[in-house]
């Protein structure tokens, strides 16, 4: 197994760099053993760790060690730079050195020179007479001719450095992002919930009125019927509008290839909502016949329990509600007991305030197309949260079609 | 054909009463007849519209009657409500008027009684002794007993207004909305290109990054190369992203059962491009079979057109960008002609600047997760654009499965 | 005072035109006269309006004439359009016109000829040998003495259509920008609610817990203790940050120059709400001198009413909110008589709530710094809403700054 | 000085947990001093630290010490927990243990007991009959009668642990949040321009357009004039716009006490745009009186250097617009050195493309009100950014005043 050895030096406790480089490395693939660690006693003290890297096989170690560079890891060594010289303008050494914006060194006849002006995405130009000098050039602007560093050797870079001190300001963390490859994070998550039902864990389900207004309570109730919802927490408006979908989608002959719920009727929910009200409970109403599909039928159908939780916006409400807020909660807790993982898919209140009542080690995936929605959750306390900025309507059609091919 | 006469009095065309009107009216499939027009011939006069709509089916025309008195149009009819009493505590009867936030009336032995309490959702209870009173009551507070209005005669509503004068707010209109159904959003999408084919006018196709980091670049390929695409704009960094995740992905043996863009590798577009610049275009890299796959491959194989617009953000840049921002934008003028659809993807310069170059006339979808991003376009004056609020990997999947289903 | 003659044609009223040019007249200060009105009866008929426009002077008629044709509003004459030509390359003659994207004709020698490739924000060049030719150029490519239409005689514009028939998109409109002159529109809500009270109605706020996260607690208690605020709706959480704030700040001896909540202390809230519990109410607090400043505190002591509704993600709560979400709204519908103006800050969840139960007549402003929350409320029915885009906290401050500049 | 030893054990460097306390204790005003370290030499091995934490006075190390308990920091020690009897239901007493959601043990009897039921922000209840249990119990659900954990002694947490491996999801890091205070942000920033003065560095400022579209302008050439802006970056936009604002509002007699740009006039920037054209340049413009005020205006007359890079949805474009974006790059590059504090200010093209050729050492501040603009400049890789989500407009205003306050 190829390896190499590392080291970086500065505040990197504190500035996050050691967390990071150690999660680049599992986050590879790759391994690390601690050769040497000094850790600073006190606040300004420096730290300094030596790792040996190790991966399995040359070219994802070179890519690696390239990385762990942007983050102060630096080869230990003591080789002078390699050079190569341009062979047309504006392009480069195949292998050259990419560089980061953090201040910079070569390493030239065993004396090492500081870069002049540091910038990322540059290459290192080297001109030695009458002294040696070295220069970032952007790509378009080498000569045929110039030397250029390539690989990795004789290069060391400082580590980042964040302000010491107290400061209103936080790190800037960019990690909830729009910008993934959605369709891998939906079959990322599936695995999740086949591992969870594996382990003989629950899985819960929160869910707001967006699941349904985005078309994708068929799907949900797909994934309700084949069994993969254990529990299953909302508000008024989800089940409303789920079973206004599913009761008018049928009585009053609303397309139901078109897949989606009735458009306008600004009262239709009332009605239903009131119908329901005369059943006495939603059960009552599928039981009686009123209700014959969807999110809410499939969990009456399947024994799901679910609880509703009241809002001061809610219409009626349906009489499963439950209108005391405290109560509501008291009941939540009652069905949090062998929770493994938690699906929060575009609801806030209700996210937040089961956010509130899981222990740390449930896994929860909070859906949303909203990244302020998304960060909100963590910023309330459930810092195990991972976040999905994504439509939750494609999110949910995509999720059943990997759970229930069928 | 089922019809009824409606009519509604006010400042309805400069409030957009009207026009909402008319555009509930053909949008549940039914149809209008205007019976008699008044239109105030100042700022201060108010306008009187009597207008007969008619729907297919009794119960259509019902619920867009409903839909239309939200917006202040009244049936026209000299009948007194209908009231019916509750049988139960906190349920309603079956039909029920469900009452809008607007100043109400209702009529009764002949004459008009204001509601007290307008209140949305709510339903009319009706009290006669010592007088005639009508109040709002919420579903949950109704008493047995009570008698309450139902059906739709003998209720009218004033028009809403809105504030005269110059304002610097304007009318909050929300209809860019993340909370579609968007499998239908991406069928309809899907219908309007096929008919755009059949109409023997072009697709042009304006891409961001994300396109390519949400995983959506093998399904746009597969667009290209099924022959969708007739003309591609971008700038460096699509292009880059897009060679990058295809030479790396083949040459690297990155996993392509993940179809996923590499991870990690800050420098690895930075050298797809230097050897993009080393074979002096992209048509070189593919004809040299330097590229093997992907969206810009599919473009030079299938001889689609595109441009690819210089910024000042672009590293390299790659050899086929237009550097001359002018230049660039006159080059894309020349591949405008003939295009009847233009699809913006996860774009806010290039669809910017696309926007600013086609005739009105050009059906425009505006892709973005970003629902600020969407409406820039519009602010910028391309008003025919259509937004849809979702998340760009998915919505290309699946336009994708619809468009290319083998 | 300056007068001109305008006609529109098309499709006006479905597709908002005539609306927006109304819109546009009026905001511009000037006034108009619809001289002649033709309303198509049926969905299929176009209508034609001809409308004289008066300004208070030229240029503001000449400046309003050019915005009513970007939708499609033609002066109405019969004059030929007046060339003039370039006198260096890429600079235009003053008085240019400047296009649309709209098709567009220009009359020359009494014929009206077809501009070839409509594009925005360009000039129109003209040809005549061999026969004449309008073509759009942009401003960096016309060439000294290219002949350029300048003025607005003799230019007409087709106005827009949108799409017939029924569609899931809607029309794509983008009021509610974060783009926005700011303290203006603070100095017009200002100026909103000292209008407010000169009619002698009340002013009600809905507070979500941003408005003390982002510093603003003590410029709304200014505010209140200044007599501005009427009612005040909120959560727990509104509540019990505001109480911690101000009871922390003091007892523990936080900075209060900085005139921020105290950072950290994960239970701060939770001892703050046991402790107000022990009292009893928020008031019994404040009479016993445990809290001593802000929000609560000067309501209680000015006898401003406040509801505080509760929901399944509050701590606690404090004993003063009402954990029956139904009792709640009711509790609130209590204090909407006589409301004229509603402030809604950083709040939906309460915001929703309110616009639920407020007449349409009440003027509404949302503010929040997420585009998506400002939408929601006129999503949920409350139309009369306006949003403003902004920064609470500076929202909040410049507006106490304004009312009570003390 | 107040002194207490805590201890934290797991995969506390990976998992950011030592960071986060290390954080915690220097950003309360705190100190440190480790006293025992042990890193795990691999991935695997769990790490343990033990700390001596000081603080200026008993209560700020008492919430401290609660603070880093939830990150799994507990106290060393060997004292059974302390136990108190509530008096009244409902309420705790005074001194009560706030719980995490961390897996928690509570001594007693010399006994390590586990509690039951994880959940955050509850308190503590022991019964020991017929054996000690410890469960979580929400406040309002306590008994009169029932002990309650009080204090911080005899209480452990297990430190959070997350998932290893690799992962295609991230940690959810919410640091950009739009959930601070404001005008305290406002002021540190103050105070960062002052002393990067003060060390001889340059201000760079780089301007998207909704500077001037949000009414900042005036407060933003008031910076100029006073001195602070020692180098100006931006698009065709800003500056159009900017000279827009102001060569109209004087020449059309626009309110300048409105201190906003005009409104309407779509070609007014075209027809701004042309006369520069005309001049030649905006020096020239400003040289010949045409510009009066503004921005732009102010960095010539203060000799400060601006660079306008070319976009392809450039107007006009301004004829002192860099249209090759490679040369637009590298002139910015030129005004790079000395640079200390660099202020993005609502701009991403720009603020991207120099966050790019920036070193790393240069503090950067990203104000936006969009948190997706905020996080990208991050994600492309200038990890020294600060966030700020706010209004542009308000946030320069109350820069300006707090710089500049004559």
């Amino acid at each position: 197994m190829p390896a190499e050895l590392v080291e970086v030096e500065g505040h990197i406790i504190d500035s996050l760099i050691l967390a990071k480089i150690l999660d680049l490395i599992v986050g590879a693939g790759a391994d690390y053993h601690m050769v040497d660690v000094r850790i600073g006693r006190t606040n300004t003290d420096p730290s300094k760790v030596r790792l040996e890297v190790r991966a399995d096989d040359e070219g994802d170690l070179v890519a690696l060690l390239e990385e762990l560079q942007v983050h102060g890891a630096n080869l230990v060594g003591e080789l002078d730079a390699v050079l190569e010289p341009c062979t047309d303008d504006g392009v480069l050494p195949a292998g050259f050195y990419a560089t980061t914006n953090l201040p910079t060194w070569v390493r030239l006849g065993g004396r090492w020179y500081p870069v002049e002006n540091p910038e990322m995405d540059c290459a290192l130009v080297v001109t030695t007479v009458p002294a040696p000098v070295v220069r970032t050039v952007p790509m378009h602007r080498v000569i045929a001719g110039e030397r250029v560093v390539t690989g990795r050797e004789g290069v060391r870079v400082d580590a980042p450095e964040r302000p010491h001190g107290a400061t209103p300001f936080e790190f800037m963390a960019s990690e909830v992002s729009s910008e993934k490859p959605k369709s891998l994070l939906v079959a990322e998550v599936a695995g999740r919930l086949r591992a969870n039902r594996q382990r003989g864990r629950r899985l819960l389900v929160v869910c707001g009125p967006a699941v349904i207004h985005t078309g994708a309570g068929p799907d949900l109730a797909r994934l309700v019927r084949a069994g993969w919802v254990d529990v299953l927490f909302a508000g008024n408006g989800f089940a409303a509008h789920d079973l206004e979908a599913n009761v008018l989608g049928t009585s009053l002959g609303v397309s139901v290839d078109a897949g989606t719920p009735t458009e306008g009727g600004h009262s239709n929910h009332l009605r239903v909502i009131n119908e329901i009200r005369r059943w006495g409970s939603i059960e009552a109403a599928v039981r009686g016949g009123y209700v014959t599909d969807g999110v809410m039928y499939e969990c009456v159908q399947r024994g799901v329990p679910f609880v509703l939780g009241g809002s001061v916006r809610d219409d009626g409400p349906l009489p499963d509600v439950r209108t005391d807020v405290v109560a509501a909660v008291d009941e939540m807790r009652q069905h949090v007991a062998g929770v493994g993982v938690a699906l929060m898919l575009a609801s806030t209140l209700h996210a937040v305030a089961t956010g509130n009542i899981l222990p740390a080690g449930v896994e929860t995936y909070c859906v949303d197309i909203n990244q302020a929605v998304v960060t909100k959750l963590a910023d309330r306390g459930s810092r195990q949260a991972l976040g999905i900025v994504t439509d939750v309507g494609l999110f949910v059609r995509d999720l059943a079609a990997r759970l229930d091919p069928s």
